[in-house]
């Protein structure tokens, strides 16, 4: 389907509170665990959106809007979350979370942004041109990665468990084809 | 890691708030929409896992605590959603969901069950012999697979509209090993 702004917008609302009705106080073992060297956690993916909340989506959303194509993108970091999340609880994570993406979409809602608006377009450091409509599009599609990311990395701690049902189960099949 | 039953409980408690966060009064065009022929949709996914509800986890249980290995599971339908979702909405669906699980963890909680109990065997009509913990492990997971399912279904409705992002997104990546 084509991108629709206000299906953007319905689905960014909602991925605190699914984060947080899967996540907070759920043991450790789910949480704090990954698929092995250089992969992320549960936790990891929380500081993730963190830093996006931070660095990626408003920010370049509002340097199209007002630098088009002539300044590139600043690079995302990865694996910024290492260093930020550091000494913090899932739980703080979750609620920094919570407020950041609040405010990040207020500022969105108030651009007002006009259909036209959306077909502006900026220069990402390794795609070349996008446009803002792609941005936003991505920008939920990026929480379904997230998600669809948890719940591969949570189904991991299991893969012993299951015994023979493993076969039955599409999320062990999934070699984790997240960028991480 | 290994099974453990208090962890299966807490994964299981929270798969109807996750699911509601996430689906509850979203538009249609996230909700309904499949990955095309003989594919689910979050709206089918729910029924789906109402019929589990109803039909396998629990009735297994306690088939396997009551009669071993002696008699085979009833076969679970995949398809009975179609027929059991029919005229329901959404919301229906969702609060039918959360009131049988709750039913159904009550009636888990209530079993009382030992370390050795975990070990009773039962057979699968087609994996053979399997174990109660293996049983229980597969119900949480079989939540998580659901979640991941969700997730890409719902990002493929943005295949195109994230533009050249898509190769950054692992979940447009991941081909739907989920049976179905």
């Amino acid at each position: 389907m084509e991108h629709n702004l206000q299906h953007t917008i319905s689905l960014l609302t909602r991925t605190p509170a699914v984060l947080d009705a899967l996540l907070r106080d759920l043991p450790e073992a789910w949480t704090l665990r990954n698929e092995g060297e250089n992969t992320w956690s549960p936790f990891d993916v929380a500081g993730h959106l963190i830093h996006g909340e931070r660095t990626d989506w408003m920010p370049r959303a509002k340097m199209i809007l007002q630098s088009g194509e002539s300044r590139s993108f600043v690079p995302f970091d990865r694996w910024a979350q290492a260093r930020d999340s550091e000494g913090k609880s899932l739980s703080q994570l979750l609620d920094e979370f919570a407020r950041l993406r609040s405010e990040n979409l207020g500022e969105l809602r108030a651009l007002k942004l006009q259909p036209q608006d959306l077909e502006r377009r900026g220069r990402h450091p390794a795609l070349g041109v996008v446009t803002l409509s792609q941005l936003l599009a991505t920008w939920a599609a990026h929480d379904l990665t997230h998600l669809h990311q948890v719940s591969r990395v949570m189904a991991h701690q299991y893969r012993e468990a299951v015994g023979p049902w493993s076969a039955y189960l599409g999320v062990l099949q999934c070699a984790g084809h997240s960028a991480p």
